[in-house]
């Protein structure tokens, strides 16, 4: 599982920095969630494949979340692009991108699904073979979800040396590494156990965009292993969070702790600190394994 | 009169180029010309002061020519402007508009106007004691206008040795500058040709965007100082400049010539070229004074 923050700074994008959007990686699954202005260039930087993006998680309707998401649907048209694109997000976002592709006349070649979001409940939004995605409602000035996504369990590792000394024919291998245990020609049972290791444990992820410090969301959320949690302020500005319903890190970092999360990533800073470095001073007070988002960096989870 | 170009590439934005924006400058009056995607962004990088745009034109509904309006027009509520602020732009534009802000819960704390443009003749949508701006009826695969910038005439030029010499008191240079004669105290009528000089000629400066090659712009543009017209391919593509309803530098140059215009400034290049210089090598087979734009460049007219 690999972590692309495209962007993590609060508001606008500026010279330097970039609104939110991030992309994750599990299993060979690229799942962009928020797709804030300047997105389609951040993804061009960070050399993510375009046609590799099939998912698109959008938490909220303010524009630093998905001002970029119109462009990029055009430009994946311009790209010729093939495979069908799912957009989950809150209601209203179907007519926004939809109206803009009217006026324009320029509707996609490509399945432009969209996925409109109404509960305030956690519930399932995708799931295949690999990789689980649930919503986190969260406490906004507009309806807003964070997203969950697990990892399903993995198949089990195949034991090469004991596969090779009973020997297993490599067409069982795939039997071997689902759970079976294996009939040998001369009728011994070889129990699974015997032939592969546990696999390792399934991780999971969850993005909490812009939220009030709101510990209604501690149920979906608990024992993630990687917690991203959107901040903009410090606790001196905690009024000022609480007027505009953002977190302090502080609060994000009490949510990790409650949680059980293992890692707490901080991000959504607002540009009025001298320093991102005082936002992991603070939740390291709570919360000691605090790292910072920054743009173009990458976390292997 | 200055302009800036802040983008000048065809179809999306990239790493290091940026779509169609400009920023006309017209004796202190700042004028925004189309809007990609990365405008906020490019605005700071040139340094133009945010609260100095008070009308914004959009030539046609193509994502590469708007799609940063609307988080110009966000962030300027976030910087906290006061000034009344007008777009003019297609029929649509507004509803494009105000359905995000609506859904976003966000809007502006300034007055926000729309002009929408339907007419397929050229009006004119903007006047005041200095400047006009007309529409230029352009065709493509979408309703699109460029838009003509005319100076009015400026006020005649002291000949202060003259008005020194008769002693004439400074509350009535204005007067003067306007056109008045003046009689003295002794009874004389000082004609004012005595003391004036002729102000400079008004320059004018004509924005057409994409556009099939279309000779129906001729009379609105007819002795343009300054011609900037799209071209997004060379001669060599000319069936796909027509397919795609763009122009090519030849075609851009064959209208600079018909239409008497000083200077011809190229823009709107496809990527697939090595190099931009070969739409000006092009243009200037046909039209001699012609110049490339480049994102980030400044023309002092």
């Amino acid at each position: 599982m690999n972590l692309t923050i495209l962007g993590c700074y609060a508001a606008t994008p500026r010279t330097f920095t970039n609104p939110t959007a991030q992309v994750l990686e599990i299993r060979n699954r690229f799942f962009l969630i928020d797709c804030g202005e300047g997105t389609q260039v951040q993804l061009r930087k960070n050399k993510i494949k375009f046609s590799a993006i099939n998912h698109i998680f959008i938490s909220h309707l303010h524009g630093d979340h998905f001002y970029g998401l119109i462009g990029l649907i055009s430009t994946f048209n311009l790209l010729n692009r093939n495979n069908d694109l799912t957009v989950y997000g809150p209601k209203g976002i179907q007519e926004i991108i939809k109206l803009q592709l009217k006026l324009s006349n320029s509707w996609p070649q490509y399945n432009l699904n969209f996925v409109e979001l109404t509960s305030t409940e956690s519930e399932t939004i995708f799931e295949d073979d690999k990789v689980i995605v649930k919503t986190i409602p969260l406490k906004h000035r507009v309806y807003t979800n964070g997203f969950l996504f697990e990892e399903k369990i993995k198949e089990r590792k195949l034991n090469i040396e004991a596969v090779q000394s009973y020997e297993i024919d490599k067409c069982y291998f795939q039997n071997i590494k689902n759970g079976r245990d294996i009939l040998l020609d001369d009728g011994r049972l070889i129990e699974n156990k015997t032939l592969t290791f546990d696999p390792e444990n399934p991780k999971s992820y969850a993005f909490c965009s812009d939220t009030i410090y709101n510990e209604a969301m501690l149920p979906v959320i608990n024992q993630v292993d990687v917690l991203y949690h959107e901040t903009t302020f410090l606790e001196s500005e905690v009024e000022l969070a609480k007027k505009t319903m953002h977190s302090t890190a502080k609060e994000a970092a009490r949510i990790a702790l409650q949680a059980n999360c293992k890692t707490l990533i901080l991000g959504h800073y607002s540009t009025r600190y001298a320093s991102i470095d005082l936002f992991q001073q603070e939740a390291k007070t709570i919360f000691e394994n605090t790292v910072l988002a920054d743009d173009g960096k990458v976390f292997e989870l």
